[in-house]
């Protein structure tokens, strides 16, 4: 570790990872965070590659998403969909139109012959980001709910019919093929690496499928640093999201017990929202207690001053 | 053919083309015209099928084109391809917004399954076109403009490269293991057949693809009705486009005898402007003259009234 506290790797689903990483970009210089990304909700659709996750953090990071929408982008116009449904097209996944140039370019970008790190590095310039967002994988993983109604690929579960299926099951079709990213790998294998951040993402299908790639686990372990997850599920509900529903449905319990239990001895310390002090919780990892719902980007901040230090990192205060 | 006259088959390129389709439109109803449309200038941009000679035909037919941009829909908007640009994309082929709900849809329906005649009919439905408008080939054809810095995919040729190459040569890949579309066969295999116009499109890249076809002579000659084009040549000029410099750069004269010259004995009549009464024109076949620049609807008509007159064919004065 360097004498400025080394490198943290953030393990990243959409909204809510995407928020703990703008509080990350604001206290940690460029080159002391990867924001490592699920990858297994992408999908092809109209013959584009949407990535949900990356272009969440892409839209956060760059400061043009749509906070209330909590999706795409802010100040945006729909005439593509508008016209498309017109045309009697599908329109249950919209896509703006400054959103949809994005996925143009990626088309073009990775039919150029760019890889998807590549390709997500070039879209990040443009968008003015100096900190390093990888995806998991360049390679294509994806994830599968399995519902009592059969299985559906995660953006039909998720957008199309709403989380509304009872959930038995979740694979990620292509995982044990595939290989972490090159920018993932060498962030876990860096000599810098001071720890591990889990941000408060779906600890099923937005963390679990970056654990499931072949060789995540082990460098984990293998960096020998802390590892530091962010409970995403707050009050017994999840901020947002089917996490809770799907804690439920696969018989866990929803509260900050299921999730200690889900990530097990991966963890170092668990990171709970101080409302939920009065929780029975059995945990094999330290618990750690401060506000983790993230309203203002001073909160961002704060949690991510929480984190960085339960990593062991000095942050100075004036960043 | 029936009481009521029997059916036109019109082979059409772009802008020029569907002016007089749409002109035909008002006066023979739909089971009378089938509207064949090049398909050679097609491409993949984006992952997305553009279809820019269908397009302007359903453009032009369904009442929704921009007349003074010559391609397009009017009423456009931009979002998609300013954004694009701001990423650094390519924008040297601008596609508008309601344009890109088109693409996006034909791609949709392509990878459902349908073939091009099918996604095009399903379109111009949309559109509340009536009148079948059938791709020459459901199989890929692509032109392929032959010049002295190389070879050049036509699009490349014709809007990138502003048409600047010279022309050596031209050729269409893909064309001699492709089928006339089953619409084009049927249509050309109609007992009611009554008579083929070849519309005023350029002679070299918009109809001699749907020529070139296997079979299209064959079943133009074996129909045994008449053959009447129009010319695209006015004043020694192309109302539109490359064809007056592509004839020239061919070694073609840039007129009607070199229209004529191209389309041989394949036709029966050649239609040409009145204002080139006074050029030398040694045909093989009948020449007519009269009003051939489509500047008004009633221009439109009013050429249509003409071609299908020399069709022979009766048109009630009322539709």
């Amino acid at each position: 570790m360097t004498a400025d506290g080394g490198r943290v790797v953030a393990l990243c689903g959409g909204v809510g990872g995407a928020k703990l990483a703008l509080g990350l970009s604001r206290i940690l210089a460029p080159r002391r965070l990867t924001i490592a990304v699920n990858t297994g909700d992408d999908f092809s659709h109209f013959g584009l590659p949407i990535c949900p996750d990356l272009d969440t953090l892409m839209y956060t990071l760059g400061q043009v998403s749509n906070p209330v929408q909590g999706w795409g982008r802010e100040g945006e116009s729909w005439n593509v969909f508008e016209t498309l449904g017109q045309l009697g097209g599908e329109t249950w996944f919209q896509l703006g139109d400054r959103d949809l140039a994005v996925h143009l370019q990626r088309r073009a970008l990775l039919d150029s012959g760019l890889s998807l790190s590549e390709v997500t590095a070039n879209l990040c310039r443009r968008f003015g980001i100096l900190h390093p967002v990888v995806p998991m994988s360049d390679e294509r993983v994806s994830t599968v709910i399995e519902t009592g109604d059969g299985d559906l690929p995660f953006q039909h579960y998720f957008v199309r019919e709403q989380c509304r299926p009872v959930v038995t099951g979740y694979r990620f079709e292509g995982v044990d093929s595939a290989r972490p990213s090159p920018g993932l790998l060498a962030a876990l294998g860096d000599d810098d690496l001071a720890g591990i951040l889990i941000c408060p993402s779906n600890p099923f299908v937005s963390v679990s499928p970056i654990l499931a790639l072949p060789g995540v686990r082990e460098g984990i372990r293998a960096a020998r640093v802390p590892v530091v997850a962010v409970s995403p599920i707050v009050g017994g509900k999840a901020i947002k999201g089917p996490a809770a529903k799907m804690f439920s449905e696969l018989g866990l319990p929803v509260n900050n017990q299921g999730v200690a239990d889900f990530y097990g001895d991966l963890l170092h310390t668990l990171v709970v929202d101080q409302g939920d002090r009065d929780e029975t919780l059995r945990a094999r990892c330290r618990v750690h207690y401060c506000n983790t719902v993230m309203a203002s980007l001073d909160d961002r901040i704060a949690l991510a001053r929480h984190c960085v230090a339960l990593l062991g990192i000095a942050v100075p205060e004036d960043r």
